[in-house]
Order: structure tokens, then C-alpha cells, then sequence
């Protein structure tokens, strides 16, 4: 299926999703995270097909998100570890874990976030790193940044005479 | 496309990419959090197919994410609201707005968020909120929840193995 693309969006939400937004994708990730490395043991976790994974797995590849290293020659076998951008994405991941948990999961949570030494929920917010207060609306908002583009410009408009009226 | 869904997973992830990880429903949510709630909006933001758009809404709003209004009856005109469980879904594109200007803005950031008193940029860490501790590993990990299946505890189970080795 030809789809159109994202990357000629400078949205960072847009561009990231051009990289992670596949159907399987971030499970893939998810389950790497988790220490998962080799071709059957992502099948397997995630009952994928496998010239599906195959693909997912290339793309994340080609994003720089896993990178694939060579663990036997014979017979040749790849797995597939988290680069440094792959790993960064846990946030994305925790983000998504939390907002599951709270609106998804009417059994209760299937798995959670924990303090490793005192074993107690943690419960994920977003601050800022510099003043530590909670990324919320009023007291933060989104703006143009020194690549925006007039669209950009013209969406972010829109929301703040939406604000106003 | 048939593709095999997600919502027989326990996972907190893969529950929430069951109701917004298909192609389009992230961005259909970062402008209606950007104050978008109209069908011409939505359409002329994206660049989608009005078909593809109106079943992406339509399941948007099945996952409870947004709430449809009808606010013309002559014409009939319907707009796009979004519920406190899709206003609570920010958290998640805040993470990927950080990832995708840290990771996939070359030319630098399109959109970024800043402390709306000072103007600062802002950095967004994932954080406990109970504790004001990063949310990173080893300080914090992911364990079973109490609905936790069996395929969780070996998956996890398997990631503990991978660590101690």
C-alpha cells in the first residue's frame, strides 16, 4: 500500500512518526528495550509475520534506531541492538505505558513502572529539566522554533486566536 | 489492509497503539491539541484523503479520544472535540515532539515548547512524580502489574536474564 509520507513535514511529531509511526514499530522497539535482540525472539513475542518483521526491523535500522551486528557466521545469524537513539525513545515508550495504564487497562495494569530500590509505582510526568515544574497548559506552550515554516506559523496562529476568542 | 490487532495484548503500549497507532491518528490529535476541530481544518493540515480522514476521526472518537458535535444544522456540520482522554494523550506527543527535535530536526526545531511566563525553552525529562526522580534505568524498572499474563512475566522474566549476564 503506498501511503503518503511524513517527511516533508517539519513537525518533530510528524518526523519521528515518519521514523517509529509503522504498525509494529514501536512494539519492536518496546520489546528491544526490554532486552530482546534476535529475529525469532520478536516473532515469537509478537506473533508478527515474518517478511513483515523483516521489514519493520530494516527500517528501524535505516532510522538509526537498531543496529544490526553479525553473532554468528555459521550459520549466518543478525541481531539487533538499541543505538543510542533507540534507547533514548524509552520516553516515548513510559509516556505511553502511563497514558495505557490510565485509560486502557480496565483489569488493572499489566505491567508498570517501579522504584528499583523500594519496589513502589512510580507515576510518570513530564517537566521541564530545567525548572522541574509539570509540562502543562497554561504555564507552558508550543511555539514556532528557528526552522518553522510559514505553515507552521499559520497552525500555531490558529490555536492561540483560538485560545483568545 | 487486514492486519492482525493489537487489543488481545495486555500491554499498556500495545493497548494504546490499538486506538491511536494507525497512520495519521497522532497527527489528527496533535491538531485537534492545537485547537483544530473542524473536518476542512483537519483535512487542509494534513493533506489527507477526506475518506481516510473520516475513518480515522470516527475511530478517534470510538476510542473516546474525541467527541463529535454537531454545531450547524443547516447545513449539517459536525466538529471534533477533544475529551479529557485525548487531552491527556499530550503527554505522549510532548515525548515525541522532544524525541523527534532531538533526533530528526537537522535544520533545527520547527516547534518547540517554552515556559509561557519567561519564554525559556523548555526540556522535557519523564519523571516521578511522587519522587521528582528521572524516570531511567536502573533508579526506576519495569515490572508485572497485577493483570500481568503469563507472556508478560517471561518477557520480562527474559529481560532480567539478559541483564544479570
Amino acid at each position: 500500500m503506498q501511503r503518503k509520507r511524513f517527511n516533508t513535514m517539519t513537525c518533530p511529531i510528524a518526523r519521528s512518526l515518519e521514523h517509529v509511526g509503522e504498525w509494529w514499530s514501536m512494539l519492536i522497539l518496546r520489546d528491544a528495550s526490554a532486552g530482546l535482540t534476535r529475529f525469532d525472539e520478536f516473532e515469537q513475542s509478537l506473533g508478527i509475520a515474518p517478511n513483515m518483521l523483516s521489514r519493520r526491523l530494516s527500517a528501524l535500522v535505516q532510522a538509526g534506531m537498531l543496529e544490526k551486528r553479525r553473532y554468528s557466521e555459521r550459520p549466518p545469524r543478525d541481531e539487533y541492538l538499541l543505538t543510542e537513539r533507540g534507547r533514548d525513545f524509552r520516553g516515548v515508550l513510559f509516556a505511553l505505558m502511563a497514558f495505557g495504564n490510565r485509560h486502557f487497562a480496565p483489569e488493572g495494569a499489566s505491567v508498570m513502572l517501579v522504584d528499583a530500590a523500594s519496589g513502589a509505582p512510580a507515576e510518570p510526568v513530564l517537566v521541564d529539566r530545567h525548572s522541574g515544574k509539570p509540562l502543562v497548559e497554561p504555564a507552558f506552550k508550543v511555539v514556532p522554533g528557528p526552522a518553522a515554516t510559514g505553515r507552521v506559523h499559520q497552525r500555531l496562529a490558529r490555536r492561540e486566536a483560538g485560545r483568545a476568542s
